[in-house]
């Protein structure tokens, strides 16, 4: 099945001007949410990845299946004071102001080899963030995956030099 | 594995005299992660489940697991906000103040039999206005499931009459 027809669209939400990719509709669907998790274990199974990092909150739902799926662990990335222990943290821009993400200092070892995944990247901020995060923690980063990517936002910008998948994308829609 | 033993534990956070149970570093480690989710699959692979509902963030990281080994469809449960469609509410008392939780009207459907999962029940808030929302959407609900309960904080009264299961627990440690 074509998993791009199981996402619900929502014009003027969370603002006025914008039309925002519901994913919800997908997690839904038992075989568009299956294929997604499995277009991305395939792409993955035999890369030796280490861990996967996953991104609050949607990002966990599409990465920790994919952990599972590999029979690595899982790494969440979250907004700033969800994390007990140790954190580094990076700060980036909002459209309107700024937020922080941040990750255990135990997170990832130097040198083993990530996957980062969220469930969508437009602008970037959040996945800029991201791979700063873990590159001051020294990992690797095979690549930065998502379900959708909205190409015109180009969110790819944020993280040059980065490999970056998506399973589908809207484009002018 | 005993997978509580892969648990940290974290003593004053976020406030003093709270020892906080940060199942990160469960997460981390792909046997305890992997037994947490074949537990739960396991328990509930016979019972013809539905949909399973998740709970903002955590309870994404395991619920989203079993749905997919399950091979049916994941809700997620959300702060108040964050959801992008019609939506239904439940707000619930925290030790200061109060928060709002919301699920989207099309979730689950009338007669539908769903699990529940969160990483943690402690005092039960957050179980309880969960509960409350998956009823009013007319969803039967199989079980509550966690991975860790706090029996000392009896959050079990908050969702009487509801079957509860957790894979370990922490009780006066």
């Amino acid at each position: 099945m074509d998993v791009k027809t199981t996402i619900r669209s929502i014009p003027g939400w969370p603002i006025e001007g914008v039309v925002f990719r519901d994913l919800t509709t997908l997690m839904q669907n038992p075989q568009a949410y299956g294929q997604s998790c499995d277009i991305l274990y395939e792409r993955y199974k035999d890369q030796d990845v280490g861990k996967i990092v996953g991104i609050d909150a949607r990002g966990f739902v599409f990465g920790a299946v994919l952990a599972y799926k590999l029979g690595i662990g899982f790494v969440p990335v979250r907004k700033k004071g969800k994390l007990p222990w140790n954190t580094i943290e990076e700060t980036y821009t909002l459209e309107y102001g700024e937020d922080t993400l941040e990750i255990h200092e135990d997170a990832v070892e130097k040198g083993e080899k990530v996957v980062i995944v969220d469930d969508l990247i437009a602008t970037g901020g959040t996945i800029g963030a991201t791979v700063k995060l873990v590159k001051k923690l020294g990992a690797d980063i095979v690549e930065c995956a998502f379900v959708v990517e909205l190409p015109e936002l180009k969110g790819r910008e944020q993280i040059q030099g980065c490999n970056v998948f998506a399973i589908t994308e809207f484009d002018g829609e």
